[in-house]
């Protein structure tokens, strides 16, 4: 057995408290042996004046959406997707989504996130650069209805299931998928229900957007008379494994639907301060019992994927929300990041004790701006960011040792990125 | 006269543009000289690959409540004063206040922030440390009548208005002062008034905090039967030179009124979110023409003092607040970070061009959260953070260079820092 021994630090352990401890990891099995006390092994990480972290889960992202990162930002959402993104996304050529991705894992690995869902294009690009990159991910085939006909929304349908069925279970168990159609107002109710219906059969979960503007509510009700959840649940995507992101909208009756189906919520409170779609009700998702993670959504509603701000972003958002500067406390903000986020994607992480995944970051707390210590927590969810992660690892695997990413060349990335971007928006004529 | 050139590297003017362009600066003057191609000096800083910026002015802050950053979060903030903050506040030492703005004030230059209004005690300390770290400040003594009698208010606020005429000018000219009267609900009418004629008659601006919450705003109205500022304004307290923080509850006529009295607001967004004081309308007072700088407030309610996330809170929460993604856009964010600040704060900076204070920072935009570079700006507001500065540069003189602060000993602060901190609780019994 390899071993690689995390020494020297403290740990935040999953009841959001810090000790003094060493971790030990089976490299091979990519697992979380120990956590104590002076824990030799074959490989060490220097965890000195640094506190071990789960591995950040971002559990809504479309990552490739990097490309377009200060295209075109403070537009309203109509028009911003209108003019701005379709265009661009209507011309963008599998080499394009492996940049984008290539870029925003990078970005991930930086700030410590090692799991994340993406919901986009070319899903076999992201896939390969997830396995080369050594991160988690959820990976799923985004299906829209909206502006295709009858046949071709169909197999866009299709076609999210198919990937959904084939990059399941690939990259030695790293990637996992689900079936995404985009939306409860962007794919027609037939499709939806076709959605989960083949989701159910190839027993991977189903992830859309919903009750993200008040536009896209009041639809619903209209057409529907119920709540898009409860029409939602209806058309089977409220089970358990199922998750969805942005619940900025919702009243108590789909907080309980969503707590008593299992139906994960990922929060995204970057995205949805830029895009002015609202203030999600956090603290009474929490205090009902549902499963939250944190997202970022797509760099150009952020604009970048830090998680840290997301932590941030979702303590500060949900104090307003709730008017209540006790609501969603630095503990409930570092919970959904990790083991909310773990919990929603359904990865047996976010948590640093034997047996979990050997997902975690070493935050360095050696810094003026997390100087004094008195609480460690506060300073992860109000003070830190991505730039204090020392070292990134995911299933037992270094992917950052002291600031440098050992899975990607960073300039080569940032350049490609880079020029494909520029050759993509003149494609686009944007 | 001896030259510093910052070179090869990118300059945001005044317009919000970007344009190559090297920067000369007189070090004597600690003024620019020019902004054009290839400028040579006698010293020069690296800005390839960077974005020369206006040096950030934190326009509100309580630079030695570093000491508290993350000790009580995520409480009301009636409770947050009495149970946490006033009773170690009671327990300050002048070596805490010395140790708790070295290290504030190191953070700042970390993060590019060259100028500050301070608000809090002993600030002869505070003066010393920004003598000796290089950078601007507007320094006052904060004056509160609630808790005190009669006497002990008054001679506070004369300690105000001494402390303002003793320090106007410190510095070589980086410092000056204002009276600073605690608040409009925390001070008496009569020494509210008195605070506006004595500032009048030293010839410095006051400076206080209103219209924070909404319990602030309610008992003047009932009883003055008056909006705050129209109330303030008649005690002399909105003047072209006077500024006061928050403006989170401001009706349309309070915001003509600062309009045409030339009163400054300093916004202060992520201290209004954690407090859940509510969301200031920025997009209005920019409407209005409202001079309106950034603030951090003090780090137990931030708990940062990087304006980097001040300007995404700004461009974030202002969207929010006026229901519209295209409010408060970047420049928008980026110009109340700088020339928005300076204006308030009365400094002749804020703007990179020549004859203006050589008060600047360079922003390395070679990383892979800043890739592409679409729109530099957007990534000034949406994606760069204070660990993003390479050099900064205040009155021609380098405070930091290539992430080194030449002017303070960074161990020996965070030392310092975290030995008062936990002897101060202590004391307090906290
Ligand atoms: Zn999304
Ligand atoms: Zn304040």
């Amino acid at each position: 057995m390899q071993t690689l021994s995390i020494r020297g630090g403290r740990v935040l352990r999953p009841d959001m408290s810090v000790a003094e401890a060493d971790v030990l990891v089976d490299r091979e099995a990519g697992e979380i042996l120990a956590v104590g006390p002076t824990l030799g092994g074959d490989e060490t990480l220097d965890a000195s004046d640094g506190l071990v972290i789960p591995g950040l889960v971002n559990a809504h992202t479309h990552v490739a959406m990097t490309l377009l990162r200060g295209h075109a930002d403070d537009k309203p959402l109509d028009r911003w997707l209108r003019e701005d993104i379709w265009p661009v996304e209507a011309a963008l050529e599998p080499e394009d989504i492996e940049a984008g991705a290539e870029l925003g894992v990078l970005e991930m690995i930086r700030s410590g996130t090692t799991g994340f869902a993406d919901m986009y294009f070319e899903i076999d690009r992201t896939a390969d650069v997830v396995e080369r990159a050594g991160l988690r991910a959820v990976l799923g085939h985004g299906a829209i209805s909206a502006g295709k006909d009858d046949e071709a929304a169909r197999a866009d349908i299709e076609e999210s299931v198919e990937m959904a069925r084939r990059f399941d279970g690939a990259a030695g168990g790293r990637i996992s998928t689900a079936v995404m159609p985009h939306s409860l107002t962007t794919v027609t109710p037939e499709l939806l229900e076709l959605a989960a219906t083949e989701a159910a059969d190839a027993g991977v979960p189903v992830h859309y957007h919903a009750n993200e503007t008040v536009d896209e509510v009041e639809p619903i009700v209209e057409e529907r008379g119920a709540r898009p959840l409860e029409w939602a649940r209806d058309l089977g995507l409220c089970g358990s494994e199922d998750f969805f992101a942005h619940g900025v909208h919702l009243d108590d009756a789909e907080i309980e639907l969503l707590a008593e189906t299992g139906t994960g919520v990922v929060h995204c409170p970057a995205s949805n301060m830029k895009l002015a779609s609202g203030m999600a009700p956090i603290q009474r998702l929490l205090d009902a019992g549902v499963a939250v993670g944190l997202g970022t959504d797509g760099a150009a509603s952020n604009n970048d994927l830090d998680l840290f701000d997301e932590m941030r972003d979702a303590a500060m958002l949900g104090k307003l929300a709730a008017d209540d500067a006790s609501a969603v406390a630095a503990p409930d903000a570092v919970r959904m990041a990790t083991a909310g986020g773990a919990a929603v994607l359904g990865l047996d992480a976010g948590r640093i004790e034997a047996g979990a995944a050997a997902d975690f970051a070493v935050v360095d707390l050696d810094a003026p701006h997390l100087t004094p210590r008195h609480d460690p927590v506060s300073h992860l969810a109000y003070a830190a960011r991505g730039s204090d992660v020392r070292h990134t690892v995911c299933d037992g695997d270094v992917l950052m040792r002291d600031r440098e990413v050992l899975t990607l060349d960073e300039a080569a990335v940032m350049e490609r990125a880079t020029d494909r971007a520029r050759a993509l928006l003149e494609r686009a004529g944007a």
